[in-house]
């Protein structure tokens, strides 16, 4: 036997390992929060366009959610605005508010609408107020962490209402929805949603089988500081203790929080992987062993899809 | 029969008069071009969307196309960057072309779609990258207009073909589509297209029955010096006669162009309409006179719809 | 502005108006009485039926009930058969029986019939019979009101069954159903409904929406002698101390009793109107005022639809 | 074996037997003419019933056209008014029409529609004035045979379009339609049409299987005087030939007429046969060899169904 | 009215009387067990066929199931293997279970399709492994009836668990399951099923509305040596008496069982009935009276069906 | 990055690679012939079975057609009798063809059917005359091969006709269908048919996407005793060519001819490959490249699938 037929047949043997996968996620809905560093890569991102889109060839309905905080940044400086966050959200006044819908629902949705739709997909780019899918209420000001000072974080908002029907009528058209995290507020205004908070949302309204937040870091380290520490799978409990004692912080609080949020309301898995890994998406889906850190309701033996 | 009761009475009269009107178009699409002054007043655009929703709820499916030229250019403005012109195209480098695409997708169409669903509809947006909706060619340098300088229009581009099937989705499930003018090259890169053009390759796509051009003036003049020399029925040579003879000029040109092509592809009537009248849809679709100036395959009587 | 297109506009208002109650009611079934003088008039007549066709195209299902006990009167007369009454109700003997049932089912169901079709709907007359729709027992005799006196009356009857999936087969492909106040017996006997019970009865087994009577009163009046008296909103206890104290009697029985029937089986709303009033359905339905007296399960406020 | 299981035994095997015509009819329309005498005796109605039901329930869907002229002329003479007929058509006056549609429609139409339910089928009468099923056009004056006189027949016509929607529906969903020799004429009046005719249009509209003229003799006889000489296949030519002889003459042309009518349009077989055996329809469908006369389109070897 | 004549009305009126059969089992199951000396004559087989296409033709969902002791140990003998039984049941070593299954499956099973196909019927035939419509567990060795010796029967199984979706697959699409008593193990092996206890299980899986074991006895009697002792109706108490008292015994045993099982699920009605009888099927169904022995959860009167 | 992942990665690139594939057969149904050697390694019949259920769960339709000859020997042999062959036939005495039908229906076909659901498939087994799957007629006596002598080949067909309904139904509803090579004579009498062909016309009726025979030679050489000479494509005339020369010989030849049966019915692609190479249908399917022997209408460059 040639050394090239060899070579087929070890990968004929992949496919066939991936056959329990294909069985156990057959019609089921995965929403996926793609982000961050991941999103910047043009081959990163051509990683994770082309796992959706076997995900979708395959029997599974993947949802995507974007942020673009350093895109909205960016244009912000151009316009000659300054960014000003607190509390870790972006303060948004009307006039960023208009620039961060402008800049994800009008460029980063419709490029990866665009990397979709070129490599063989069928995407189709909402935002949150389309078919008044994800609607919010405004947050109201709050202390800025760590002092007395009160702030108005402007419209920025908390969501209290998902209307998933619009998902449903594309998914099972054979689309992949793609979602910028911008919901609808009760006055019509437009509100700044934190993404991962959107991921998990989402989530929770469709049952999701799986929520998989994209990040730049590997996972959840116990000790960022010892690499080897990276958790495989991290209690609800655990997490919020790791919370409350400032081992988990900044970016990640949202993603554990969406999380949680997921599995309060059936979400299957819950999982923070690093979507620097080349094909991060079947990793995670098509291995027994998964990667980066699961977050589960209460204490599991591994860390199994 | 006091006289509250005798109005009711009229407005009762007012119903059954809209009954022809209800057999004749139930089930059949409408695309409809709304831009330019008429999208500017609030008052204005209240009227269209009222229009819309009510169209939707007895059984017609309207499609609504906007462009926002004004809008660009204020970006472009804040942003420091000259809009230029020629032959009645904006030139569309790559950074204008970035502009165009956020303003009319992530602002002109959001603002579109959310007042739709504050007033009772359910509207979903789209740019014309979604599900590959609209698939355009880039525009070959051309020469200035009485000139013999050539210029490169850049991002702008002819439609090539239309998947409207999208569109037959969103409309069976009870949604308005609002749709912005950008269309994607074969290259995967965003195209400016004229909405007026995009307008009318839906209709001919679609097989609409009707397209309706809503604008800021009441229709074609023979005379637009002559107030009352308003063309109700224009047959498709003299308006191509009045095109070679500069009677129509200017931004017009698109409108007839549209309604050209639509025609050619079957679609059953197609007007150009005077957005600033309260109601104006209604007025065109549910009175047997109609409004405007109604473009057709050849000489007709009267512009009945 | 022109006056004629000033017009046009305020009618467009009409439709806009009418807009809130299209949502509401759509999809919903309408049981409508119409009967006595407003079913006389051509004119009357006409006003009803272009309003059911008007409710038909917009998604409402009605569905119609009539009487006719002037034409059966007048046919008796013609056979030299005298009509007689026993507490208000027609003693049926045999031959009556057959002149009623050929009166109502082969000339005024097919009138109404023809009218609704020569105006542009698809109507189906039915009898009681067809198809088992309505099912009843014959009323044992008994005594004359204020008397000591036994009456037979013959082959009148009460409903016990309604079978009312001939009306969903009809609804549901775009017919309007009309309905002869004729059942079936236990022994395959004609038996003469009041057609008021008729109409609550089919309410009731439909979970209509609405129950509407139309009759030649502008409705309930607290006191007859009194113009300025009509009641709006009668809830039970009052009607039925109303019928008691003998303030309610005669035809106004039968109705009262056919909407406390409907709202006893959860219909939503049960409404005594003035079928002389052109497009009194339109007016009823599409106000917030509503017409007549609306007899409810409890007190409310107001009269709206 | 005793002798009662012989005879369950025999019994099975005229089960066994009907099998393949089981097979060849399943879901074909059969359209059956029932008249004259035999609708008269209760044993003959009974016996008609019961094979229609039996028909419904094995797959085949029976419609059924009546007349009813004994019924009408019975019902003018109580009221005073003469039958008169010319060229064998009853001369129908508007007070006449109104006599034949009542009687038609509000008597024979029910009587049978009750019996089919009574003995457990749905049967739904209609005239055709419901959802204008029969839609004809008055005959013109014509000559009296053998004779110079004109006479206007009135409200008689000749169905011109048969809109048999209605008819689908209702066998699609198990019900028998019962039709009424009645149609509407273009301006809504009522039009007396001989009942063979509507048979034969309907069995065209709707491509039937079989039309199936029940009757009061054998059949067609090559000389009546004859009783042998009974007519089993009695191809196009030969019938037109004895009806220009005068050998078919009175009630039995416009029978042959129907059969043509039907034949033309495609329609499979057409019968005419003797509605006084008992079961004579099943007799015609479940038996190799046939009863009464097949009309057929070309002479045909034997009489097999 | 001719011999002949009154011949052919007898038998409609055969049909007629099968009407209210027709209506109680339109689309319900019936499992039907056929084998022993009722499958060696031709004569009885096809009658079993001929009934078993009438059936299916009318509207029931026939399910027949086959044994075929007989044949396999012909087999076994033409391969010099002797038969060896135990308990009442064939001790299974691997290579007789693969004669069982072959002689069963490849033999019985499609002589049984190929006649129904013959005779008009569409017939699909199955083992209990396709599909895994019959998963057992292999019987653990047990002792020997009236001994302390210990024996292994090898691959006997009891059904553990039924999958009919491909029955119900198979059923809609107008084929007839023919199905052979075989069922596949928890490792995939075959095991030998009684098919007796087969036709039980599957009536209890489908809740079918009969059970029919055909034998070649007419029934169970009360005493078999006195011909007139045969029970009509044996409640479920008194057969497990007589199986206790040995009156019930051999093969009459799983039969019995068969019936208790199916009981015990639901099943409508169970019957041991005499498959030499032409059209025993039909005289079952199609009869009030009935033949054979019906078994009942509790005392009933009569053995109507 | 870890070892590990690096191997996790680089399998995920072969899911990636598969997508083209999967795109491009969804829906598509194959036709897949597996018998000879291959049949009999357990390590083979594995690698075939997890090939299909990999086929099946990815959105292909395959079906799969088996023989059986070593088997059927084996069994001729245990019983005494021996095999006869002519012109490459077996000669098929009823006594043999009863030995065929068992073996291939009752063993291999059971075999191969619980390995398929062992796997996590759902198979269902059946032979031609299941549903008149397979009609032939039988094979007239034939001169032998190089002699003037005539041979009886007994019951050995030819198909005339494929009723592949029954196979739709099934594949529809998620069951794999395995198909013995057994055809059923007008007379209802077994036939044996070379497995090849029935194949061949499987594919040809079921317009396959592919035609795919399993054998246990690298495919067809241009000179068997030069390893290197395998023929990647094989135009039709090429391959008639060859079989004349007697280059193409045995049991290649029915492989050929089915080959030519199926693409002169429109079948897309037919194929000769190994099955002894593991995976080899995946080998086949999901790369560009392709193994053994493309068989062609006309002569292509490449042997892409």
């Amino acid at each position: 036997m040639s050394k090239e037929i060899k070579e087929l047949i070890a990968k004929a043997e992949v496919l066939i390992e991936a056959l329990p996968y294909l069985r156990k996620f057959a019609d089921k809905s995965f929403v996926i929060k793609y982000g961050g560093q991941a999103m910047v890569s043009e081959e990163f991102k051509k990683s994770v366009i082309m796992d959706l889109i076997l995900l979708k060839y395959i029997g599974i309905n993947p949802i995507l959610v974007h942020g673009g905080g350093a895109e909205v940044t960016r244009m912000l400086e151009r316009l000659g605005k300054k960014a000003v966050f607190a509390n870790g959200l972006r303060v948004t006044d009307a006039e960023t508010m208009e620039v961060v819908e402008m800049v994800l629902v009008g460029k980063v949705n419709k490029e990866i609408v665009g990397l979709i739709n070129r490599h063989g997909g069928k995407a189709v780019g909402l935002s949150g107020k389309d078919a008044d899918l994800l609607v919010a209420r405004r947050r109201p000001p709050e202390k800025v962490n760590g002092s007395e000072q009160v702030v108005d974080l402007g419209q920025v908002g908390d969501i209290e209402q998902v209307n998933p029907g619009v998902l449903q009528t594309l998914c099972s058209q054979g689309y992949i929805p793609v979602i910028s995290s911008i919901a609808v507020g009760r006055e019509g205004e437009s509100l700044n949603i934190n993404a991962d908070h959107v991921a998990g949302q989402l989530a929770a309204a469709l049952r999701a089988e799986k929520l998989i937040l994209l990040t730049d870091v590997e996972g959840i380290f116990a000790d960022p500081a010892i690499p080897g520490s990276l958790i495989s799978t991290l209690p609800k409990e655990q997490a919020l203790a790791m919370i409350r004692a400032g081992k988990i912080n900044k970016g990640m609080i949202p993603k554990v929080e969406a999380c949680l949020m997921a599995l309060e309301q059936g979400v299957g898995r819950t999982h923070i992987i690093d979507g620097r890994l080349p094909h991060a998406l079947l990793l995670e889906i098509f291995t027994d062993h998964g990667i980066g850190t699961m977050v589960t309701e209460q204490g599991e033996n591994g860390n199994g899809n």
